[in-house]
């Protein structure tokens, strides 16, 4: 397969290297020429992924046409315009986790005339990079494009497996970062294990009355999608979201935290967009509008303790 | 409420203090007549939990009779003799997660003659006894007696939800810690987050098929009492089966691991519980097998290279 990938972020890098190490013919494509050059001569991406070898993988700042796959790990808010501008070739694999910021929409949706589908899962980059076992799911609403993309990326170290609910994958990847921000303000508050255990089981309750409203299948919110990525992501040190709401809650502003981690948070991204799609759909994500409220400003201390003060219910 | 705690770990004597702390007349009791008189003079409990305050709250080496409450914090393996010989009195509120290992039944169906009730969720006895937020669930097949204790246990810091679904809360208690020994198995091997979290993915779905034949609610799976619980065994750095499973990995015997850590770990005495239980249900829990293999003696690494081999399918 020849096969391209836009982005050369964290993920996009190591994603190319999984390509390349599985016998495809894969080109890196950056936004910025000195840095497709400087991946080009050095084999390496100091900018966002330097101990891996990118030996065999070609890089450019344009994307080449007649590729037979375009893998996209750009930040959600740049996805449509890197669609628009895509050339003529095979299917789009999406590998962005967020919603376009200007309509709500699934990133899928952006992709037209064209077979489109998304990958996802617990795939903390770093780890995925360094060679370290990894499962994830391909969802598109072409049964045999997500079986071709399943053999041509499955690994003894990266899984494939196939889920049929594109919705469902995708408002999970989105979903995720945002209970990921409040996850790491458990953490800034240090409240603890048990309640940032609490947090993340009411989390995924959330991202499931979305999805049910949305017309996904439950079973994907258990899954590797869902709560697979979820727990990585509000768990794992290497989670930029995580440490993201973990410096806000330690008096950081979210311009600053970003700064700080040097990488796109797409929780902060995705946060709005999923308020305003929650307000459309006329249900309820008290998570997603507390990080919204702390985001604005309101104080994370105060809406903790509000939160404990409740009279206690039915589970 | 007269409350009685039997089992002065350190589950035993956070939930002790806890009591105490709602205003309820608490006595904690130990199999040992000098521990129990070193609480009972010096107010702490060095063995357990020596950071923990129990002034104002009774110690005894032998149960009280007459009391509106027992709660029992003692190992699985101790449930069944503790209750056979409690006194008369109020109902039974079972703090232990496990499985009664003569039989596999479940620990409430050990309780005859009066009501009983468990309390379960991710709450590490540490982080409660710190004062730190969690959340639990209470469940019976008296709801009554629910809504009871959680207005008797349910405080700012501690919140009590109720969950009707007795069968799947204390499915839930129990297998949880063998996914946690797996958990540590990832950890030990140093496998990375990413196989972590797909592994306890898989965990909570291998839960959910051993609850569905015994006829548990799936819901109970989804929160507190079953991923909320399962996330913080599996990933709290305080997690005792995690910690097993974890130097287990890493070469000790069972028994060096449970001598190290010293405290019981219950998932060591409930993996080869639920795995006979899976063979009477003729139901498949791929994780527990492995789990009692490893305990058995086979490769761990050997184990998990297998699985990473086996060909790619639907999640």
């Amino acid at each position: 397969v020849k096969a391209v990938v836009v982005g050369a972020g964290s993920w996009g890098t190591g994603f190319a290297r999984l390509l390349a190490d599985r016998g495809h013919e894969v080109t890196l494509v950056c936004r910025d020429p000195a840095h497709a050059a400087t991946i080009a001569e050095t084999g390496r991406n100091p900018r966002a992924a330097g101990d891996v070898a990118l030996d065999g993988i070609a890089a450019d700042s344009r994307v080449p046409a007649g590729a037979d796959l375009y893998a996209l790990a750009v930040p959600s808010a740049a996805f449509s315009r890197v669609v628009a501008r895509l050339p003529e070739g095979g299917p789009v694999l999406s590998l962005t986790k967020g919603l376009d910021p200007e309509t709500g929409g699934r990133l899928s949706t952006l992709v037209r005339g064209r077979p489109v589908a998304v990958l996802s899962g617990p795939n903390m980059a770093e780890e995925v990079a360094a060679g370290l076992p990894s499962a994830a799911v391909v969802a598109s609403e072409d049964d045999e494009l997500s079986v071709e993309l399943q053999h041509a990326i499955n690994s003894t170290v990266f899984r494939v497996y196939v889920n049929s609910d594109l919705v469902g994958v995708e408002l999970c990847a989105a979903a995720k970062n945002v209970i990921g921000l409040a996850a790491g303000g458990v953490d800034g508050l240090g409240a603890g294990d048990n309640a940032k255990a609490a947090l993340i089981t009411r989390g995924l309750a959330e991202m499931a009355r979305l999805g049910e409203a949305c017309g996904a299948r439950p079973e994907t919110f258990a899954g590797l999608a869902g709560m697979g990525d979820l727990i990585v992501t509000c768990w794992s040190r290497l989670g930029r979201n995580r440490r993201a709401g973990e410096l806000i809650a330690q008096g950081s502003s979210p311009a600053d935290a970003v700064a700080a981690i040097g990488h796109v948070v797409e929780g902060l991204t995705t946060a709005p967009v999923l308020r305003d799609l929650a307000g459309r759909l006329g249900i309820e994500l008290p998570i997603t509008e507390g990080v919204c409220r702390v985001l604005e400003g309101d104080d994370l201390g105060e809406l903790a303790a509000s939160l404990m003060g409740r009279r206690p219910r039915g589970e």
